[in-house]
Order: C-alpha cells, then structure tokens, then sequence
C-alpha cells in the first residue's frame, strides 16, 4: 500500500468506559435491559454512578475500539469522533495515539463533558451499557474530510453514530466521499435497540450505501423483523456485498452472495468481559479484508481478536493482535 | 464500639492511578528506579503519560487504599484528602464513597488538577510511581477537625505527606488531636527516597509521636542508615509501640517491645502488579488492631490483604477482604 493510504477510517462517538462489577438485582432495580445498550442524559448519568460500585476508568467507544484493534493486527487506522478538552478527553485521545491510531478530530471546547458509557458487567461476564454522549453529539459533517476518507480502503460506521443527528449528517457526508473515491463502506448495525430505533433509515442504507454489514444475530433479525436467523439472512444476502453476522460462543457466519461461510468461535479459558466482543471481531474482519485475503481468513481473524478481548476486563486488547494471528 | 466511633482515619495524597504496561527500557530511558515513587511536576507528568502506552484509571493514593481496604474487610473508615472539583476528582470521590469509605474533605475549586500517579507495571509485576501530586497539596490544617480525629481509634498518617508542606502541618496538626483524645498515631514510612528527602523530621516523629509504625525492609533501614534489617529493628524497637516491618514474598516481622512475631506471605498463584501491596497489608493490621486482635492475627490479616491486592492489576481489592479472612 502507499504510505499514503490508509487501511481503515473509523467513525463513532467517542467515549471513555466506566467499569464496575454489579449483581443482577441492580440491572433489575435500575430497569436495564442485560447485554444492551441504553441511552442516558446527564442526570441519569449521574444517578446511575452513584449507585454503581468502585469503578475503572478505560478508553472505548465501538469504533475507536475496532481502530485500536487494526492497529494491533498492525494496520493503518485512522479515527474520527468528538470529545471535550477536559480530563477524560485527553485519555481517549492518549489510548488511541499511544497504539498508533492516528487521530486528529479536533476536541470541542465548550458543550457537554467528553462522553461516559457507563458498563455493568455482571458475574457472567455480561456487559450492559449505559450512554451518555456528551460532546459525542457535536460531531458534525465539517468533521469529515473527503480528502482523509479518500485515502482510506475501507469507511467503517457505527450504527450508534445514528443517535445524534449531527453525527448522523457526518455520518451521511463520509459514506459519500467514500462511495466518490472508489472505497468501500463497512456500518455494525451496534445494538437491536439502536436498530429499532432507526431501522427504516438502516434499511435503506443496506440497501443501497453499505458493502460490508456487521451484526449479531439479534441485530440482524431486529433489522428484518424476522423471527429466525436463516430468513434474515436470506435478506441481508440480496442486500450487501458482504455481510458477517457473529453468533457469541456459536462463531459466525459470512455470506458473499452464493458464498456462505461458517466460522468457529476461538476457545477461551475463561469469558471474564464482554465489552467490544463485536467490536474487535470487526477489527480482524476490517484489516484481512483491507489486506486482501479471503473472506474465511478475515472471519478467522474477527474470531481471534473477539477471544482476546474478552478474556479480560476492558474492551481493548491488551496483548498484540499480530502477535497472536501470526501463532494461529 | 459507639456508632459514632470509627476504626480508622487515613489521611493522606489524594491521587488517581494512571496504569500502563512497559518494558525495561522504558524504564531506563525515563530514568526511573524500579519500584519507587518520583515525585515530578505537571509538564514532567505530561511528557512521561504522552510517552506510555493506552492506560487504566483507577483510583489510589497510598491511605485512600488503606482505607478501602478496612472498609473491605467489615471496619468504619474514614478518610481526608484533597482533589479538584473535576473529572479525576469525582472519579477519587466516587470510588472512595462507593465502598462505604466515608469522606468529607471540601474539592479545591480553583488551582491545580487532581493528582495523578502515573504507574509502569513491568513485566515482572514491580510497579514504579511517578506523582503529581496537583490539588493534594492543597491540604492543609483546616481540613482536619479535632471533633473528627478524636472519634477514630487509630489515626493513619502516610509518609507521601510529608512533601507537600500545607500537608505536613495537617499531619501534625492530626497527630495532635489524636493524641490529646487518647488515640494511636499510626505512619507509613511510605518510600525510602520519602525517607531520604524528610528523615530528620521522620526519625523525631517515630522516637516522639508515632505508636504504630509502618515500613518496608528498605525504608526502616534507610530511616537508621542501616546496612542490616536486624540493626534497624533493634532501633525502631525502643521508640514504637508497635513495627510492622513487611518483606514482600518473606512476609512481615511485627515486633512490640520485647515480643517479636514473624508472619508468612500469603501464597500467591500469579503475582500481576504489586502496586498497593504495602497500603493493603497496612489495612489487615490496623483493622485487626482496632478490633483488639493479637499482633499475628493483625499481620496475618495484613498478609491476606496484600495477597489479593497483587493478583489484579490496581491497588484496592475486588474481592470482599471480610470474606477472604472469614474463609481463611
């Protein structure tokens, strides 16, 4: 590739995680919805911390995670999200460039606080989100150059980014510098509720914007409104070039037009957390697509970042991707 | 004990954790001792965290841990410490009330940020602190009340205080209103370049002031200019009440006038950070302590305590220590 280029350009709002370990009566007293995410204001963010035990502070975000993880496979990653000038937005942009995402949006200066997902993880490794944006919400079209989206084989958007409508603008704009270049574009559809939540404006999407979708099996159905995994699929077939939909413990599977292929699951000793599973699968799918390989390596890929990153607490991995795809 | 009687009451730097993973040669290149504390200044702070690589938050300070830790293990803790009113502040604040710690002292509303220790975990689980200590030194003698000092049975003084000069006079000032309520003055000798910069006033405050004293093999020798651990605990033996001197993987030597008492460590399966090690066994002994437990039950309360604290990675437990010395 040209030193010019780029393997991968991320969009997403920009958020700093807040870990705590929690019982199931709390998700049950504070009426959240296990494995989801939920979108919360400032107060509710407020209140929600009170409640919620001693915390770790960890750089996330669904697409600044899945830039970090194409940088550990050593890709070129490039990212693009709105945080404030405060404290925790100097450690997301800390995280991102100490592993060599390049990142250069500039951060708000006035607004709301950098945004906080707050993340319960309860004792079966579940994670369950709960978002309040912030300064997330003031990315904005002017954010997005065509030149940078230009140089980068792969856009890839989160679905999340549809929540604020200035994103959303911005959102719009880079699928379309992307589409003028010649590149292609990749969306994770994020969350069911999210999907609900825009699910006419995802569809034609799919249809008529996106080559590579990623979504689990809840998303996908959510997206179709259908009642089994095969019928969404059969959709989804028609629509994108491309489509991985990742299935937890059961792998996932990767349709291609006439091509299906069924991936494995890597084993993991234990599942200690979650968070950015989907995210991370992304990552491995992104950067051996980007590099040319063929579709199974790509979901082989996806599978060993995923393993890696939830066998620890936080949604970023902490042992080089490279690392472990050259010993596979 | 009265409802209005506390256990404990730490006072000490208010800091919050930045955790990385580097190499050995991050160490040389910084000009770092393995294993000790630097103190540096906010540009030094900023050029070392540019140079880390992607961090944890977590909170810390030295007997905001202790705190925690007999909070952990079923006791009534207080503690005084200063941070700013900002992100980093509410994160410490949180963190600290959220496992019942109670505290009260006022956030700094203007001047310097929250202090911050920039932490490197090197591969064979040595952790080496580089502090700006920011708002805590802004603590100062109006923050201790002598209505609050004279409820808690052991006052808990860090070492790490002694640098910023408001804060030493708070730390006098406490020991005084302890003593004057009949209570015990503990310290923490904290770190022996601590020891080096402030040994003069160290020694007089051990010989005068101080009934529990807490410290390392190196620190108590450092404090005497001691080639030999056994030179320097026939010192500390005539002018505390109480040494609880620890040697890491050989476990404790508590000695009390005549009586000395050697405490094994606690087994370990994997030794992740030892960052908190030292703050956590001083949690087991003075909690027992307070509870009029017999030295080697203090100690081994102390072992059991830094035996979790070093198998994760941060300095306060994630698992209750009430349950751990319950099932031992």
């Amino acid at each position: 590739m040209s030193s010019h280029e780029l393997d991968v350009i991320g969009i997403g709002n920009a958020l700093v995680d807040v870990l705590s370990h929690e019982s199931e009566t709390f998700l049950e007293r504070h009426g959240l919805a296990k494995g989801t995410m939920h979108l919360i204001d400032e107060a509710r963010a407020g209140a929600l911390y009170d409640a919620m035990g001693p915390a770790v502070e960890i750089s996330g975000g669904s697409a600044a995670n899945t830039m970090v993880g194409v940088a550990s496979f050593g890709g070129r990653a490039h990212y693009i999200g709105k945080v404030r000038n405060d404290q925790l937005g100097a450690v997301f942009s800390h995280d991102l460039k100490s592993v060599g995402v390049q990142y250069t949006t500039p951060m708000a200066t006035s607004g709301p606080s950098t945004g906080r997902c707050l993340i319960v993880v309860t004792a079966d490794a579940q994670r369950t989100m709960n978002t309040y944006l912030g300064a997330s919400t003031q990315l904005g079209p002017a954010d997005v150059d065509a030149r940078l989206i230009a140089r980068g084989r792969i856009l890839y958007l989160e679905g999340y980014l549809f929540d604020p409508p200035a994103a959303q603008e911005a959102f719009r704009a880079a699928a379309g510098f992307a589409h003028a270049a010649g590149r292609k574009v990749a969306l994770t559809l994020s969350d069911p509720f999210c999907v609900d939540r825009h699910r006419a404006a995802f569809v034609d999407l799919v249809e008529r914007h996106v080559d590579v979708l990623f979504a689990n099996e809840v998303e996908i159905c959510a997206l179709y409104e259908a009642n089994e995994f095969d019928a969404a699929l059969q959709q989804v077939r028609r629509h994108c070039e491309i489509a991985a939909l990742t299935r937890s413990e059961r792998g996932s599977v990767v349709v291609a037009g006439d091509e299906v292929h069924v991936i494995e699951a890597q084993k993991v000793n234990a599942v200690v957390d979650t968070t950015g599973a989907g995210d991370l699968y992304a990552s491995g799918f992104l950067f051996g697509l980007s590099r040319g390989m063929d579709l199974p390596t790509c979901g082989r890929f996806g599978s060993l970042a995923a393993a890696e990153v939830i066998s620890h607490v936080g949604a970023r991995p902490v042992t080089p991707l490279a690392e472990i795809a050259g010993a596979s």
